[in-house]
């Protein structure tokens, strides 16, 4: 999916959210817990419930693979789901890779080839032989942390270089030359919105994958305002404020309200901030 | 393991070296093509062939993970089998993870729980929050990375900051207090083995974990010469070097001879180096 494709998504489902599965197997529902597979499960009745209302789903790694070769089928094969019964919708696979040339090529293999998911997190701190590998595979995307939402962005991230600019000012500038806007995206965090105004001048057609809205507190008019380009160029995701914001047997059903919720307000914003 | 374990080891195998098992399943000998783990049943082989002249092995996830969740259980496998044949080594998920808080969390639970690997390495670029989580396990390592060896190490890793360090030294001075040298180790590449003068400046007592020796060209001797501390304080890595020195089915009997020298090699380095 290029950006014109994702873009084009957007603005038919009137939404730029995007339901992180960050999905915790110690909070099960009680009606899943005898599933052979609860996390697919989940995902599977969260995935059917929020799909009119999101654009993509990113499934976070970590989450799978603390259950191992299980946990890594789980991811498998909630990624299959959303292919099979929503095409059209953006997978990103929240992984945070980052290794270099030869050994980065599979973990490029491993997330592209059969068509898992759209895109890919890494980490930039080696450079651009982590990221190489990732811009080879026409309509995939390599996703680059670049400003995080976290407290501790600030040991490296914003550290002030030589030349006046921060770190994550020279990692948007260095990386957005590797690729194109139709192939790169950069993380950028929404507890920060006001620093979306710097990074448009850095890269104003680049799409921008947008955590810590919800839960973690950033604001989504602020990010709609500041960060907007003219094809959206956001991504707006919510993890625990959309997929646990019910933890009974209704899940589900309150999943859809919430993420109906998010995209109500993204319809209003797209008419207000989109140039 | 803590650092005063390892160093024993190192000590009594007159060793500092790591295996890379880096496998990768379209170089599998013929005499394995046929079996039911071809991956596993290469790691066994090498293993039981190096074992005598290694304190350590590093699984990298991306040779596993390409091959998703059959590539996950045979990295578990693998794991497994140095632990029950080969009590007393040291492994090394070399994973690259930098997720944060909650979700750094459940990498350090994939990875620590149940004992699976003694030390995971990771990416530095969001600061403290991906690193914490891992240092609550006594015995168990982060191994962050610092100074890599690829050429794109030079994209960001050593940026002059304002205050005249590089970035990477800032990542080695910083990181360096949210652990211990028992808990700690940094990543610095071979290529470079002068500057590894100047990291010993910055944390004179962790161990450093070396890559980019024999394959990638580093010299062994320009490591131990500028690298070496009072406790060794060095695991040297080799992939390539040894696991595909030979490509028939004579392949572990000369992955055997190469650690061997190189095991021969550092038994005199020791000799020379150690303060």
């Amino acid at each position: 999916m290029d950006s014109r494709q994702l873009t084009a998504a957007i603005l038919a489902k009137r939404s730029f959210l995007c339901v992180g599965l960050d999905t915790d197997i110690r909070k099960t529902p009680a009606c899943l817990t005898g599933a052979d597979d609860p996390q697919f499960e989940f995902n599977k009745a969260i995935i059917d419930a929020t799909a009119p209302y999101t654009v993509c789903y990113k499934p976070n790694l970590a989450f799978y693979e603390e259950n191992g070769a299980a946990g890594w089928a789980s991811f498998e094969k909630t990624c299959r789901y959303i292919r099979e019964r929503h095409p059209g919708m953006f997978i990103i696979a929240d992984a945070k890779r980052g290794d270099i040339g030869n050994t980065s090529g599979m973990y490029a293999r491993a997330f592209f080839d059969g068509g898992l998911v759209d895109a890919v997190t890494l980490s930039p701190y080696m450079g651009k032989d982590t990221v190489e590998p990732f811009l080879g595979y026409p309509g995939r995307w390599a996703v680059l942390l670049a400003l995080t939402s976290n407290p501790s962005a600030e040991d490296f991230e914003t550290l002030r270089l030589e030349d006046g600019r921060m770190l994550y000012e020279a990692v948007l500038a260095t990386a957005s030359g590797w690729g194109t806007a139709d192939n790169t995206m950069f993380v950028v965090g929404a507890t920060q919105a006001r620093m979306l105004e710097q990074v448009r001048r850095i890269v104003p057609d680049h799409f921008l994958l947008v955590p810590g809205v919800g839960a973690q507190g950033g604001s989504l008019e602020e990010v709609a305002r500041y960060g907007m380009n003219g094809g959206c160029g956001l991504l707006v995701n919510s993890s625990r404020g959309i997929i646990y914001a019910d933890k009974s047997d209704e899940f589900a059903a309150v999943a859809a309200l919430k993420s109906r919720e998010i995209q109500q307000e993204m319809d209003g914003l797209l008419d207000r901030y989109l140039k």
